[in-house]
């Protein structure tokens, strides 16, 4: 009987939406089924989410930032906005702040990812952003330059068709919305396995994810993430690392890592930032 | 007593060279120190050498061959020649079969694998090669298509920059002299572990080797292979498997594959094929 009190209550209160951190690879479907951007939609709100475009890692904030505006609008939005922030100084801005604190959702575009640090990390904007997703209060999405910031340690560029070694990646600070990994984007496209298993030899602590273009990780606040979208994210997990010979070489030598777990997601699978654990989607029965 | 006289014996006794497969990830230095040709030269009876060239992947047998010709005359090898093997029909030749019963050494050069193998592949000279490698009577070599037929599966071509999926890579049937891996090649130079990945997902029984270019992966006749020259050898093992979506997905859609095992080796460091232990090299010491 209580239980059923349980349940009659859970479906009277209306439930807030959940929210969630997007991390899409680039070059998202912004023309047909939209999936992913419908995804970032609906958990801002949907037909009552008030969404915020960040698109300072461009050099052409109005055009790109304006797109986005045309396409949550088709959706639906209560209200879409673009926050041109260029400089610093505007991240201390009242109106800045305001729309920070009352927003549901924001959308950080592609660009170039240490122009997007330059202008947001330790600013007050940012720090509002932060504490809001932390505390579920706002779904948070990057594509590419602004997938490539939600780590500590994060991937500024670097080079492919290359042994790994130390020169291939250079490594920045990131935003830090999810410290623990080391995002790469347009990952299979642009061949970065061997930049990001660089990347992971110098910060054996962190996890590695690799995410191919059109695809995401819906990143839970329960520690799962969940893939959607055409491609696959890859997972360079370091936990069971033996040996690496990376604090020992220069930076052109080869590198040794012993010992990395490497899994390859697609749609609907799953994998646990804490634990470390992976579950199949249900795949379909071959006919 | 007789541990001694065991050892003055084996002082004694000369040693036969111990024999290897080398398997090479192409454009190895034929011009300054010439590391990898060398250790061939070597395990293949050094001044008492009798190296075959078996140049039949490529189009331009002669050149190709006449230059490893030069190089291993060069270093002193007893005799030299050149099979210049183009059609199966000469596998069966007395003559062939005469100089692959008395070498000491076999180097299969580059070009393309699949004329290689359609050349060779169950012939009699074929099966020389493999019962005198099997005993240890003969050194093996094979470089870029010569080390791409080493294992039963062999990836005949395919492509990179795309999540992997099972149109990333062309398969066929290799020349099994360690049947147990999946060779490619040129292998972070042309971002070939989408491919690698690929192929293993298809055919988890086995082990996954991607040799970087003027690298060598030296196959001891104990199971163990041990990393020379300046790349790396990538190890994709899918012992641990747990899931891969690879036999209910179609040809062009992403690959799911979890719980992958990756080793990236470099100079000195050593695998052992049944065991799957990874040893490192004794490392430099950082000042």
């Amino acid at each position: 009987m209580p239980q059923l009190q349980a349940k009659s209550l859970e479906m009277r209160t209306p439930q807030a939406t959940k929210t969630a951190v997007l991390v899409i690879g680039g070059a998202e479907d912004k023309v047909h089924g939209r999936e992913i951007l419908r995804t970032f939609f609906g958990r801002a709100g949907a037909s009552k989410a008030y969404i915020t475009i960040i698109p300072s890692a461009s050099r052409e904030p109005a055009i790109i930032g304006g797109r986005y505006i045309r396409i949550f609008e088709e959706m639906g939005a209560q209200k879409v906005e673009i926050l041109d922030i260029r400089e610093r100084e505007q991240c201390e801005a009242s109106q800045i702040k305001a729309s920070l604190e009352a927003c549901s959702g924001v959308f950080l575009t592609g660009g170039d990812q240490l122009r997007l640090c330059g202008v947001l990390a330790d600013t007050p904007a940012m720090e509002i952003i932060r504490q809001r997703v932390r505390a579920g209060q706002l779904t948070l999405a990057g594509t590419s330059a602004g997938a490539a910031v939600m780590g500590h340690h994060m991937i500024a560029g670097g080079g492919s068709g290359e042994t790994p070694n130390r020169s291939l990646v250079d490594m920045a600070t990131g935003l830090g919305f999810i410290p623990e990994v080391i995002v790469d984007q347009h990952f299979h496209n642009r061949n970065r396995m061997g930049r990001l298993i660089s990347a992971i030899s110098a910060h054996p602590d962190r996890l590695g994810i690799g995410i191919d273009e059109d695809t995401c990780a819906v990143f839970e606040r329960d520690g799962w993430l969940q893939v959607m979208g055409k491609g696959s994210v890859t997972i360079v997990d370091p936990t069971e690392l033996t040996h690496t010979n990376e604090p020992h070489v220069g930076a052109n030598e080869p590198l040794t890592v012993h010992n990395l777990r490497l899994h390859i997601l697609s749609y609907g699978d799953r994998f646990h930032l804490y634990q470390r654990t992976v579950l199949p989607a249900v795949h379909r029965i071959s006919s």
